[in-house]
C-alpha cells in the first residue's frame, strides 16, 4: 500500500479566525486522504486548553501569565473587529448560520479524522502550562525537531 | 515540454505590508517561470474587493460586517505604525519613491503575468461577500480542497 | 557526499514571540543537519539591527520611520500581552528561567551553526535602512528571487 501524503501545520496564533483557517485546512487535508499533524505552539496552545480550566502552574509569574492567558476553544477572539466581544460574537453567529463547525466541533472532527493535535513542549515549558491543562484529544507533547521531521516529509507545511 | 513548477500562497491578512510581501513573492515567482496561485481568505479578501464598492450582502449582520470591513486595494493599512493613517500614507509615499508598484498596480501586473487570484468560497460564505464585490481580475471562487490540491503539487507553499 | 536538505524561513515579523519561534525552528533544523536560510523582510529586519544604533537613512520620511522603528534584538515586544513592557519583561524572565536563549544569543548560535541570516534588499530600499544598520552576523542583502530559489529547493519553507 502506498504511504499517505503528509501535511503539517504550526498553529502559533490563538485568534479565532486563524484557528478556523488552520482547522479548515487540516480537516480538508484529512478528507483528501492526507496524514495531518497540527503542532500548537505559543498562543496557539490556548486553543487546546480545557474550557473548564485545570492544570495549575508553579511560580508566581507563570501563574499570572496563565491567569491572563486563560485559553480554551470558546474564548478565542477575532484578530480584527473583536470590538469588546461584539465582532467575535457576530462571527460565531455567522459561522453557525452557514453551518461551519465551531472550533470546539472542529477539534472533535479533526481528532475523529485522525488529525494529530500536538502541543509544543518548549512553549509549554516557557509558559508554564501543565499537561493537565489540555483537553483529552491532544497527543503527547513534542519539540521543534519532531515538527521539522514531519514537515520535511510533508507535501504541504504551513505556519499559521 | 516540462511542466512548470508551482507556487501557492494563502493570503489571509489584509495588512498593506503583508499584501505587499505576498505580491512581491507571487510576481517574482511568475517572473522566474513558476505557475503561481494566490488564494485569498478571510481579511485577505478585502484586497480583491472593488475600490468603488458594489456587491450587496443579505442579512443585517453580514451588512454590518461588510460596512466595517469595506476593503479595496487602496484602503489597506499597515500592521504596525498605521497611526491614524500617517504611517500608512508615509509607507505608500516611500513605495512610490522607490518605484515599487502600489497594490493596485501589483494586482494588474500579477494578472498579466498569469498569477491566479482566487477568492476562498468558504470565507465568502461566512462573511457574506457577494461575488460582485470583487474586481474583474479574480478567478472563480474555490474552497480549501482546491488550494490543498495546488499546494501539494507546489515547490513553494506559504501562508501569509 | 549527499547534499544537505534545505530549509528556508521568511521572517516578516519583529514580535519577540515570532522571532523566538523562527530561531527555535532554524537552530533545530541546523542541528538536524539541514542547511537553513532565514530571510528577514519588513519588520523582521528590526531583529537584525544593531542594538547600539548606527546606519543613517537619507530623506526626512525614512529618518522618521527609522526613528520610530528603531529595532535591535533587545527591543522586540510580545505580539500579545506586551502591557507597556511588563508582559515582555516577564516573558524574557521565563525564557531565562527555562534556559531558553535570548534572541541575541539565538542570533550568535544560529550563525555558529551555519544558518544564513539574509536581509531583504527590497524592504531595505523601501524603508531606507542602510546596510550599516545591521549587526555583523548578517549576509549580503538579497531579493525575493533569491529567497524563492532557496525555497523551491527546500524540504521546508515557512513564512513567519
Amino acid at each position: 500500500m502506498a504511504e499517505k501524503e503528509k501535511m503539517s501545520i504550526v498553529v502559533f496564533s490563538d485568534d479565532l479566525d486563524k484557528a478556523l483557517a488552520a482547522f479548515i485546512l487540516a480537516t480538508s487535508g484529512a478528507s483528501m486522504g492526507m496524514d495531518v499533524s497540527m503542532f500548537f505552539t505559543f498562543w496557539g496552545l490556548n486553543i487546546l486548553k480545557k474550557n473548564s480550566g485545570g492544570g495549575k502552574s508553579k511560580g508566581i509569574m507563570k501563574k499570572m501569565l496563565n491567569f491572563m492567558n486563560r485559553g480554551g476553544s470558546r474564548r478565542l477572539k477575532l484578530s480584527k473587529f473583536h470590538m469588546f466581544g461584539l465582532g467575535t460574537w457576530m462571527m460565531k453567529k455567522l459561522m453557525k448560520e452557514t453551518n461551519l463547525p465551531s472550533i470546539d466541533e472542529f477539534i472533535t472532527m479533526a481528532k475523529q479524522m485522525g488529525v494529530k493535535l500536538i502541543p509544543c513542549s518548549t512553549s509549554c515549558g516557557v509558559m508554564g502550562i501543565a499537561e493537565g491543562a489540555f483537553r483529552e484529544e491532544v497527543e503527547s507533547l513534542a519539540g521543534a525537531a519532531y515538527f521539522l521531521n514531519e514537515a520535511r516529509q510533508s507535501k504541504v507545511a504551513l505556519f499559521i
